[in-house]
């Protein structure tokens, strides 16, 4: 049993662990250090008295700059004096964390840009007032976006670099209507732009792109989180790309006597050999906080590997989401497709009834479901079917398997064909090749060549929803609901290329079934119907 | 492919089924017949006139009596002329649902006696006036109640006959919760009352019981529901103790030609050779139907065995649960444990936070995850709790798997550390020998028993929740704040039984892992705390 813990970082796991050996074993020492170059965050303060309480030493002046892990020492320098040091340790607990990198742009160090890496990050940002201007994209946007709509008071511009999708949390499809959610609620978004300069000027601070130039009060920094692991660079600890410490499912590195945890760390995945960066599961903390615990009194405990279940809620709507999504799917080298569905949170007859998205990941070879994702304005209701799926992911199921999937049933909470059902089903038919279905996305492109001759739409709702359309689009938008289409083929053309939509995509497939069997080669239907498109801003 | 489908029975995952098989075999024939003996009830009209549009046979004066396997034939009789004669099949299902048994006593059959035997039924209750009596326990009651909750305008009584909890969905402890919120609604509980009697009387219908005579307006029979399967003793397939139709994965029973689904069959289980009856999973019976289709077009498609999950509201208070109660895994030969927790359903800081109680029930020996339990004022986070469980149980979850599953955590929607991981961890906990917790009920006992002088009450609580018991029961209700407990041990005395208690569970455990490395060798702490003594209605 280990009797001098060194803990280097502030991490919560790493703490609470501390912690709670502490309580079983009262007369160990832990020391917390603060890594060497990383600013002494204010908030640290406040954090380590409650610890220090506890019967932890938190020597002020001292920065942990490196590991000598032959002498089992950590190198320290004070910073009043410069004097170096070491504390021995038996058992070190990595947890420096993780924070975005500069903007590499001139002027990326002036007063005014804030970074915003993480939750808790995002969560310590307070009601501002005036113009920010947010620099990122992926997950790490949407956090910030998600806190400071819940406390801001001024304007919103978003700056969406072109390269920064990289941590997307949902696919190109969901994304756009979160985007286009996230304009109706009069946030402005820049996409595709590339960084110039920063600079300050009379009125606050400037930033260009190379199409714009935008002055606010303040930038804040969100571009991805990267670890801060630059002081063990030369202990010769397995590290992943992109410098995060690699653990094995007891939270150990390549050092069995050397842990670490949160966002310095990087997790094996459930899914292939592509790790997954410590930043992306902050949710699963607490957990690894119970397994450092156990381990360092001797009970060898596992961490489940996470499958990054998260929820992010951007005012009255709720982003989701857990497991890989497509374009993750290709990246570790899957072969995956996606189906896309939109209906309705709990039985139609109930009240309060909204309209939920979900795409589940699948791989197409073999079955096998990678992630889901989804949208909804009841978070509960998603986290509900977001949550079922995570609890199964790293078990390897398939689609039957949430096919089948029971969900805790009655008709406030759930349809008796579950929308996660439903997704799955409609998986089930994209493989055997009777449900092609399209993207909002896809369908927009096709409208926008609706000129060309070689494309047909169907509207395949009753005539009540249908009219608008048919009236702005007399030439385009056909309208034959999906009960008449088996004794109304004569209408369509054979030798163009069929495009189906309804309200949600359920009746549409129903056509589809219908023309394929009637022998029409080319026909596809709009995943999520008019629901996704209009939930993606396309206008008819 | 088959041609000639007969269903026998109305069961809708039979109906919907026989649909998609005509939309996928236009040429088949579909017959629909009414079991023999089973009066005709009204709502049937309605529901068949819908497949009758779809191109199905229902022959309106036709009952099936029976079924010639070697001739694959079905018996029928003519309700006008007596007729017999038979109807050649190809595949054969049967749905022929599942009732209340009579209550078999003087009077059964009197007017004013309702059945209500499933959540169809249940469904069907609407605004009643006047006084009803219930007879019932389990979860048929429930439902029943349910229903009439949200619609009855005159009073509710309810008798718990001595031996009808065999359906109960919760353990003694959750159940004595649900009890004593019926309570506080006003409806009136009769426990373990025998029956007697029934008689008409000048103002209604009156029910005696070995204790009470109660005069309504109507009787409902919610006693559990069993298969309608006479017709079929004699065809030699392979049935349950209860009479159901044993069927596989892909739904058929013992017989490859002949299917059964919903509430007259029985499914395997995925705990144990037990089987489970059609009528606990009606919630699965959209996607029996999908299996069924699938299987008649020849697509070997497989049900995964049940898990049960359910959820119930009784006004603003959800039940759910899936997998094995504590006492069904008694009976599976499992070896059970279970850990009840009360805890906050999202982060304590958040609007709206409600306490969740859960009950996870495990096997001792194995450390496997049997089944869930729960009930909370957000029906929709419970649910999501639920079907997380649910969606891993069939995979023989173990409880690390619990403790590391991912809720889609964001603060409104979860704590850190959920609810349910929380629940996992004291699973682990008593297994350790490290939380040995009682329930409401137990702690009830010990403290009707204050006088004795073997047992010693603490409760951990700051001075502000502990002081009105304190002044109450200045002689018994001791009060040591679990901060302190550490340097107050001279206080508690070491030859008596230590019973802890707290608001929740979570500091008596803390203090009871401080006595326990003090020596103490009796020391038991109360599960769920005072919240779990306040929802069972136990007064101090």
């Amino acid at each position: 049993m280990s009797k001098r813990l060194v803990v280097i970082g502030m991490d919560e796991p790493a703490l609470n662990a501390a912690q709670s050996y502490l309580k079983e074993c009262p007369d160990a020492e832990v020391t917390v250090l603060y890594p060497e170059l990383n600013p002494l965050p204010e908030f640290i303060c406040g954090t380590v008295e409650r610890y220090l309480q506890n019967g932890m030493t938190f020597p002020e002046d001292l920065r942990a700059s490196g590991v000598d892990r032959d002498s089992k020492q950590v190198l320290t320098r004070d910073v009043a004096s410069g004097a170096e040091s070491a504390i021995t340790y038996d058992a070190l607990i990595i947890a420096t964390g993780s924070a975005p990198e500069d903007l590499n742009i001139p002027g990326d160090h002036l007063g005014g840009i804030v970074r915003v890496g993480s939750f808790d990050d995002a969560k310590r940002l307070r009601a501002i007032e005036g113009k920010t201007v947010i620099v990122g994209g992926g997950s790490s946007l949407l956090l910030t976006v998600s806190s400071l709509m819940r406390h801001k008071t001024g304007t919103v511009e978003v700056i969406i670099p072109a390269n920064s999708e990289y941590d997307a949390p949902l696919s190109d499809n969901l994304m756009g209507m979160v985007h286009h959610h996230l304009t109706t609620k009069g946030i402005v978004l820049h996409k595709d732009q590339k960084l110039v300069d920063i600079s300050q000027c009379e009125n606050g601070i400037k930033i260009r792109t190379t199409e714009k130039e935008i002055v606010a009060d303040r930038i804040i920094n969100a571009t991805p989180s990267q670890p801060i692991t630059h002081i063990f660079s030369s202990a010769g600890l397995s590290m992943s790309r992109n410098g995060g410490l690699v653990v094995d499912s007891r939270l150990r590195t390549s050092d069995p006597h050397i842990y670490a945890c949160g966002s310095c760390a990087t997790f094996t995945s459930p899914f292939c050999d592509i790790p997954i960066p410590g930043i992306t599961i902050r949710a699963s903390e607490p957990r690894q906080s119970c397994t450092l615990a156990a381990n360092l009194i001797g009970n060898p405990r596992q961490f489940t590997t996470p499958t990054g279940a998260y929820s992010i809620i951007l005012d009255k709507f709720t982003v989701a989401g857990a497991g890989l999504t497509l374009n993750e799917a290709k990246k570790c080298g899957f072969t995956p497709m996606s189906a896309t569905v939109v209906q309705f949170d709990r039985a139609h007859f109930m009240h309060g009834v909204e309209l939920m998205t979900l795409e589940l990941v699948f791989d197409a070879p073999t079955r096998r479901v990678l992630g889901i994702q989804g949208l909804a304005k009841s978070g509960q209701a998603l986290c509900g079917r977001i949550s079922a799926v995570s609890a199964i992911l790293s078990r390897k199921p398939k689609i039957e398997d949430i096919s089948n999937l029971e969900i805790a049933y009655s008709p406030p909470f759930a349809s008796a064909m579950d929308v996660l059902n439903t997704a799955a089903n409609v998986a089930d038919n994209m493989l055997e090749g009777i449900n092609e279905g399209i993207d909002a996305i896809e369908f927009k492109e096709l409208w926008k060549e609706r000129e060309c001759g070689e494309h047909f739409f169907i509207d395949c709702r009753e005539l009540g929803n249908a009219r608008p359309f048919v009236e702005k689009h007399p030439t385009h938008w056909n309208h034959i609901p999906q009960g008449q289409i088996a004794r109304r083929l004569a209408e369509i053309p054979e030798d163009k290329k069929i495009i189906l939509i309804c309200n949600t995509g359920a009746r549409s497939y129903e056509a589809q079934v219908v023309l394929k069997h009637a022998g029409f080669k080319s026909v596809v239907n709009v995943d999520g119907g008019m629901a996704a498109v209009r939930q993606s801003g396309i206008e008819i």
